[in-house]
């Protein structure tokens, strides 16, 4: 009854899901429903920006070479000819000694070469003719925003797999995506294992505790950039876990258990995986915590058996499910983001296994320092709510001293890491 | 009609909009669908956790005294007199020489104070009666997670205002919350202004340009937590423009503008907040880009009249409007987060304003770095897909050099911070 598992380093266990990654399908969402996805095509500028010769500011457009000579005590006259506003054209040919008045984004008419900010000028009147003057000469050039200086159309701007930020936003309005394919979210099922386990509604009851890994790693999935379907708790009787996970199985892209997965005899997953002939990818790492995790793969889709305890199965997401998401929206860098940082605390306890330490992350003068946020057991689900990073603590004999230059994983990051684990697990070739 | 505007300093400006600063109401909401909201109420634990003494790990429950003396050469036995499961209570006292199975989760059973893992015992059975032997003996108290010694009843353990992340939501299921007191989301209208603005889905055409500005707020309306209602663009008429502003009001807790306050003739906005009586609390800032943000009060909402520039728009919400939504919620810390970084490159050109300078901010072994990122007009929208900062340069007769160290803004960042504008400006008391 009691198996001896072999444990991996994390890197080895990450390598084998992501043997498993796979690539979403696109859909087409409307502009205004675009922030927050996963763009799935590279934005392409069908057009120069600006799109012609504009005016930067309000003032007057002239032709630069009528200015010179201009001073304090020889101002220059230009006869006011006309008015431009933003959005139309002027149609004329601006003559020697002439000057448009022009609105901030209109475009600079024909034969002008400089925009005279209105803030220097003079207006006044001649014989119900409008004039306009200034007391310095004006280069050639001045106050324009030439076409294509911002954009050259045909330019890929964005390439798929990117984020889209409010930034992205105003490219894909700019360049007419009134229609944006984006990757389809992936749903990720989540179901909850264990007879102790009271949902957040009910009463306390002796020996029980309530559920909270589930509505936890529901705001895991929805920061990942996926949708959740709960399916719930799991019953006592085994063949009724059978038929919900195959069941489940055809409604997600993945299926997360929560607990269930230790060597304990209570602990039946190992059971539902073989009943379903899963290929088990690992069923223990070198980490803590969440050394119990495991994956196992049925028809292509992936199991996620991470432990019951809060932290380890926080981290067990982070490091396994997160990475598989992003890389079904081809995001380049789906993991974690990873840094360095000074450790701001010792950490004295050492441990065989390479050790995420939850921890909050913090600037002084512009250096990322970490410090464990507070009670660490992996039971513990307080220091869970104030922690932004983990600090990974490689596994060996000794413990880390304040000040040591340590790698941290930060949680609440947009940007993510490409494969983070290089040098980070001693173990790891 | 040209009138001569005073720039008053970026941090008097901050500081005249917050004056109007207001706290949302609440309103509650299931516990699903509280990730990324701001808690209204401070969660409070309404028991211990643990709620008992329990087991951390799969093994046997023990009386440590019984193992004294126990070693290779000789191990002591334990007779197993049951087993207890999580979520179950074990109902007798265990007596001298026994042990209990027992599962990861599991209340310790009466008369026992130790938990020996699995792993380190031996099994096996004489006459019918189970037994477990070990081969070294067991400290008191070792591998017992305590009642209480993750959080004690009564414990404060997030403060209201804080934002909902997943860790808080596991907070949250623990303590029973099915439904979360939070702050209804603020609802923020935008309405766009210029006769050349076309919507993405409309063709080009000469001297007009596409509407980038509101798809690029409504996207940092959402990363800021609000709700936007985007009322389209305004007409050419000015009485139809103040009957919008007049009903759009009514419909929302703070209306933006894009466009239309610059000084030029074109530029109404003046005079619809002069036909509403608004009171104008600034309409020049002596920064770039945006220093024409004109920001006014109506019976105690804002109207803010950002810039019709992307780059311009953009740091004029963040900077004007995202305090007033974070600060609505209770937030601690409403405005951008302000860090020092390395200046990653030269920036030579001076400015007397305080200037906003869109960049990149990475990590170099922990070193927050900030380079300029890309074409830096207040027109470009290329630059602001790629800019995940602003490094902030005070107004000045000098330039910057790399390697200085500069206060940046951060852009995708959840924490934000409190007043971060002392001594951020030269200009300001």
């Amino acid at each position: 009854m009691l198996e001896k598992r072999q444990p991996i380093p994390v890197a080895e266990a990450v390598h084998r899901v992501m043997d498993y990654a796979f690539q979403a399908k696109n859909e087409l969402v409307p502009l205004t429903q675009a922030h927050g996805r996963f763009i799935a095509d590279a934005i392409r500028a069908d057009q120069d920006v600006p799109a012609f010769d504009r005016s930067p500011y309000d003032g007057y457009a002239i032709r630069s070479i009528d200015s010179q000579g201009a001073c304090s005590q020889q101002p220059v006259r230009f006869q006011v000819v006309g008015e431009i506003g933003a959005g139309y054209v002027y149609d004329s040919v601006v003559e020697k000694g002439q000057a448009v008045r022009i609105m901030t984004g209109a475009p600079i008419p024909q034969g002008c070469d400089a925009v005279v900010m209105l803030e220097i000028t003079h207006t006044f009147e001649e014989n119900q003719q409008k004039y306009m003057s200034i007391k310095r000469s004006i280069e050639a050039g001045t106050n324009i925003s030439y076409k294509g200086e911002d954009v050259q159309q045909g330019t890929i701007l964005i390439d798929k797999g990117q984020y889209i930020n409010p930034g992205v936003m105003a490219l894909l309005a700019t360049f007419g995506y009134e229609q944006v394919a984006v990757y389809r979210k992936m749903v990720i099922g989540v179901i909850a294992t264990g007879s102790e386990l009271l949902e957040p509604g009910e009463c306390l009851q002796p020996g029980k505790i309530r559920n909270s890994n589930a509505y936890m790693m529901m705001a895991q999935i929805e920061r990942a950039g996926a949708e959740v379907k709960y399916f719930g708790k799991f019953s006592d009787d085994l063949e009724l876990c059978i038929k919900i996970v195959e069941k489940a199985l055809q409604e997600v892209d993945i299926l997360i258990t929560t607990g269930g997965v230790s060597v304990g005899d209570y602990d039946y997953l190992p059971a539902i995986y073989q009943a379903m002939d899963a290929k088990v990818l690992f069923n223990k790492v070198a980490m803590r915590p969440g050394s119990v995790t495991t994956v196992a793969a049925c028809n292509d889709k992936l199991l996620f058996g991470l432990s019951g305890n809060p932290s380890a199965c926080y981290v067990g997401f982070e490091l396994f499910v997160r990475p598989i998401i992003r890389t079904a929206y081809c995001h380049p860098q789906p993991h974690l983001r990873r840094e360095q940082a000074r450790l701001g605390a010792d950490f004295t306890k050492p441990n065989p296994f390479t050790r995420f330490v939850r921890a909050t992350a913090y600037y002084e003068t512009g250096q990322l320092v970490a410090v464990p946020s507070g009670f660490d057991k992996s039971s513990a689900v307080s220091s869970l709510a104030t922690a932004n990073a983990f600090i990974v603590l490689p596994g060996g004999s000794r413990g880390y001293e304040k000040g040591m230059s340590v790698a941290v994983l930060l949680l609440e990051d947009l940007q993510g890491s490409e494969w983070p684990w290089d040098k980070l697990e001693k173990s790891y070739r």
